[in-house]
């Protein structure tokens, strides 16, 4: 495989469930547009039935190829359920922006979401895990694997990683100005966009020497 | 009913499957942790049952007293779901910081949560219902009720508010830097945490005159 011809993902399969019913000019089936919005984002909610009852987590991930990962404590029950057959609602979801329109049924958000429903297959091949894991962090600061202790046995073996496939999904999003009823253009009101995002401050250095009490 | 003696909220209800198992230093169960964190972000992810699924949904929510509210079509699946008794998992998380470790698996981030499990009511009654509308306003510019047009029979007919109790509630946080293990701390690699936030850009006015094509 050279760059010339790079694999071709499959498409995203629509789906009943996951073809939007309300609003559906602002939804997409692209990947290329659902991946944009994935790689803007670092956390997830999951949501999936544990024990009978609705459970959602927030959660940190990070995206690979047609794959979306996360890990966390090989003893986390949402993540048991989901290994058990359980399916997986992911949503993602970017604040872009309030939008302050002239009357109060037309107040929005801009925002720009993705909904994902998968299940999981757990990574567990040695190379593949590690390989996993670096992108995780490579994902913060490009460079920053190198530095770093990588894990030792004891820490892969308390990780569980889980792959949730992204094929069942769609992405939704709204831009743009307030959308008034012409009447009510003339009102003597402030109207646009708050403008809104993830925004970082300066980096904290750590001066710790050993760790904290 | 005055200002000296404000009404005292009920206590936040906790139960098996809303006292954390993992990392449980890190939870709170005190209703003013609980309301600061949900004061402080605009949207909630809403998780319940529809036809036999698991959907979750992305959507504004606004904070009154111990309820939390959202409003949207009559139509939408996910309500009508939740209000023929599908019980919901919510979801708030607010992303503080990247935390850089000075190993792999130390690497981490700050955060604020709140899960709440609850079945909504439906706001029916007419001065309810605009109070409720007014204060979803008001929450993002005070005052701003005043000078917009309110909504009208029609917009109200086809508008949805539901009210999900905040009791069966619990919030997670973590905060500060790395705590890396101590022989890790001589490693020659930048530690320390990326501090991140909702930020608010420059207000972008509306300088349309009538609505856009």
């Amino acid at each position: 495989m050279n760059d010339a011809t790079p694999p071709k993902s499959p498409p995203i399969v629509q789906t009943p469930r996951n073809t939007l019913q309300r609003l559906s000019r602002r939804a997409s089936y692209s990947r290329e547009v659902i991946n944009a919005i994935l790689d803007d984002a670092y956390t997830t909610v999951i949501s999936a039935l544990v024990e009978g009852a609705v459970r959602a987590q927030p959660i940190y991930y990070w995206r690979i190829g047609d794959e979306l990962f996360v890990h966390g404590s090989r003893h986390n029950a949402l993540f048991k359920a989901l290994l058990d057959g359980q399916e997986a609602c992911l949503t993602v979801a970017l604040l872009d922006g309030l939008v302050m329109a002239r009357s109060a049924f037309h107040h929005s958000m801009n925002y720009r979401s993705v909904v994902i429903y998968a299940r999981p297959r757990e990574v567990t091949g040695e190379a593949e895990r590690m390989e996993v894991l670096k992108q995780s962090v490579e994902r913060l600061s490009p460079g920053r694997w190198a530095e770093i202790r990588k894990p030792s046995e004891p820490e892969l073996r308390g990780t569980m990683i889980l792959a949730f496939p992204i094929a069942e999904a769609s992405a939704k999003a709204r831009e743009g100005g307030p959308v008034d009823d012409p009447d009510d253009y003339g009102l003597p009101v402030w109207a646009g966009v708050l403008p809104c995002s993830i925004a970082f401050g300066e980096p904290e250095e750590d001066a710790n020497t050993q760790p904290p009490v």
